[in-house]
């Protein structure tokens, strides 16, 4: 998308420091992080939400978890503890409709509810 | 698992009121809601982890991921929004060690921090 700011990211438009970049996803701080470790591990492909995923949607949501997992690792938050949260929509305070995972984690976190 | 609650839950030992089945994963409501929407995703596979899920695992957590979205949908937050979450480890709160993720929706979602 033109002026997604996660797609303009992905191509190098916008200068961002990438922890991680393989061929279907990248991964980038949080520039408001609400904890020590705040990643978000985002798609190249634009993907708007989890309805309709398909099988290459589901493919590609399982490396993203599995890349979320390995993040985990080099941030040094595995054994202490993370979160991932994905936002869907105007309830969740999704930000960015560029589909993406939230990994945090270096603090104890608040209650889901 | 012998004693996992949710392994039990998977295994029809523990009643339990499934929203979805199949062979990979069931879907329950949370006995604790913190939203009017609150269910969980969960692997019929007793995974404690997202490190090394390997090609099996990532395929799985895709699955769940696809489910989560069907889920959204008949639970008609889809449109309102909802979030996605999954625990891992003491700093997040994780009450169960078999892997899950929570969907919720609803309400107004909290602040991720």
């Amino acid at each position: 998308m033109q002026d997604c700011i996660f797609c303009r990211i992905g191509r190098g438009e916008v200068p961002s420091l990438m922890l991680h970049r393989d061929e279907r996803c990248f991964v980038i701080r949080d520039i408001h992080p609400l904890a020590p470790t705040h990643l978000l591990i985002i798609p190249h492909l634009h993907l708007t939400g989890l309805n309709g995923l398909g099988a290459h949607g589901e493919q590609l949501f399982g490396h993203l978890m599995a890349v979320a997992g390995e993040m985990a690792g080099r941030e040094r938050v595995a054994a202490t503890g993370y979160r991932l949260v994905v936002n869907q929509g105007p309830d969740s305070g999704q930000a960015v409709t560029h589909a993406h995972i939230h990994l945090m984690g270096g603090k104890r976190l608040p209650e889901l509810g």
